[in-house]
């Protein structure tokens, strides 16, 4: 299962990571907190009929802090229902299998390991790239938690000292700059001095409208100003890029999410700028790619936190 | 035995950590490769008829880049004839011994975690602060060697835009801040403005004489401009622990090195500024502590990594 604030997907996952069945439902975020736990009951029960073989345990990517091996969910920022949920002891409850929950950014970080770009990488660090910016850490195989299941938080890491405010209360965090609402907030400014941009034709003129989506069609079309904000996009994930190279030495960064699809305008300058920042020996055998998996980064995470736990 | 640019150390250590002999001579890092290495040769030597039950194994902790497994050197910066030596083949087959060669910033990691501040940590990260900053991640227990031998380059951390300029040939990076060399440079900024401080006086009147331990010394006797310019150090040196702290949550973090003298003058203003900066739910468990094993960090770093090897 994949939740996150606004559906809630559920699928049937063999061990090559093969979706043979999937099904989902809104989330329901702020009904009672048995509600969304019925749905969640009914949408397994779904999986369990089209199963043939049966079902042999239950992975759940969730947004939000959590410990994991309880799989006890704190304070989802956007599922407020759920707060303070046993949710792994609930479920096992009602579905008499094994159930196991984990942070949805470093499920799809295994899940990229497991069955997408990261094959054949011991170690590896995956960005997912949409509203914030989420961060997994697989290291030796593993998802790495650190002391209180927080780790990965890269999001958070700070790129500037006195920079856009973030939701957690601090300045200059690289979530504000590379990520979809990143490329919006630096549209903003550009826009104000490129009136003749492509990217306000196609909002008709409507700043206010202007979504990475839009950014990224204009710079397909060779709109400057739309190259030119990937690029800035692209400079300060490039900073948090190499100091995770510089820390970590990672075999493989995999940049995953919506504004991955941005390609070449956001690789090309990631890369010249990452060159540049880290340290040659960190970033001479480092592979920096594109996720394979998509939309199916979520589902094919918690299965993949399922199978990593059965091992 | 630790080897720097100055000096080689040896010593017989138990496996408590116990140093019950040591001995040290020149590194001579401009003589030949086969001198420095006969002094190898000699000194540890000199440790073996010390020892009562004789010796089980010889680690090396040494600065610069090198191949962990292998034990071979790249290009140190400091000692040049070492270059592109095999330094564990060419050792054992002297001495007849296991030897295991590590880079010195991980081994000091290693004796904090084994012998020192880390005991009870199951994940650390080791920052020794001298003339660079040097890094070290304990996780689960064990040096986080990365892809390449190169993880733990904290001091090559970004933590300016654009900032002063660093002998890796990028700006910005945290050991031109947090290290004795970045109090000196803060120092000589700050000095020509505040000609009454008593750092002035005590290297009478000649700036270039300036050094880390002047200004502590200075900070001590209760200077304000010696304060501030240790809590400026601080607040460098928090933009990077923040940083740590929310990609990899780590259970503690250890500050060594010369500059961890300065006891509450950096410990203070740096818990404050990286409570401020990290994630609450990074920061709420961490200990931020001062090393305990001073100069012997290194030495008793090699006999753990020769320790961690042989288990």
């Amino acid at each position: 299962m994949d939740i996150g604030g606004t559906n809630m997907r559920a699928a049937l996952v063999d061990c090559r990571g093969t979706i043979l069945h999937s099904a989902k439902t809104p989330t329901g975020r702020n009904e009672a907190r048995d509600d969304i736990l019925d749905r969640m009951v009914d949408l397994i029960d779904d999986c369990k009929v089209k199963s043939r073989t049966g079902i042999k345990a239950v992975g759940i990517g969730f947004p939000g802090p959590l410990n994991v091996r309880e799989g006890y969910i704190y304070e989802p920022p956007n599922i407020p229902s759920l707060k303070k949920t046993p949710l792994k002891k609930i479920l096992e409850r009602r579905l008499n299998l094994p159930v196991f929950v984990e942070n949805d950014a470093n499920a799809a970080a295994l899940a990229e390991y497991r069955f997408g770009a990261g094959k054949d990488a011991k170690s590896l660090v995956c960005l997912t790239l949409g509203t914030g910016v989420g961060g997994g850490l697989i290291l030796d195989g593993k998802i790495w938690h650190g002391a209180d299941d927080v780790a990965g938080e890269i999001g958070h890491m700070k790129i500037r000292r006195s920079g856009r405010l973030c939701g957690c209360g601090a300045r200059g965090c690289l979530e504000r700059y590379a990520s979809a609402t990143g490329v919006v907030l630096s549209a903003k400014t550009r826009l104000r001095k490129n009136a003749g941009s492509l990217i306000l034709k196609l909002v008709k003129g409507d700043i206010g409208k202007v979504t990475a989506k839009i950014v990224t069609s204009a710079a397909k079309e060779g709109d400057e100003t739309a190259i030119e904000i990937l690029a800035e996009t692209a400079g300060h994930l490039a900073f948090g890029v190499a100091n995770i190279l510089n820390v970590l030495n990672p075999r493989m960064v995999v940049i995953c999410g919506g504004l991955a699809r941005a390609g070449k305008f956001l690789f090309t300058p990631l890369k010249t700028e990452v060159k540049r920042l880290a340290l040659e020996s960190a970033f001479r055998n480092v592979r920096i790619v594109r996720g394979k998996l998509g939309d199916r980064a979520g589902l094919l995470g918690a299965a993949a936190v399922a199978f990593a736990r059965l091992d």
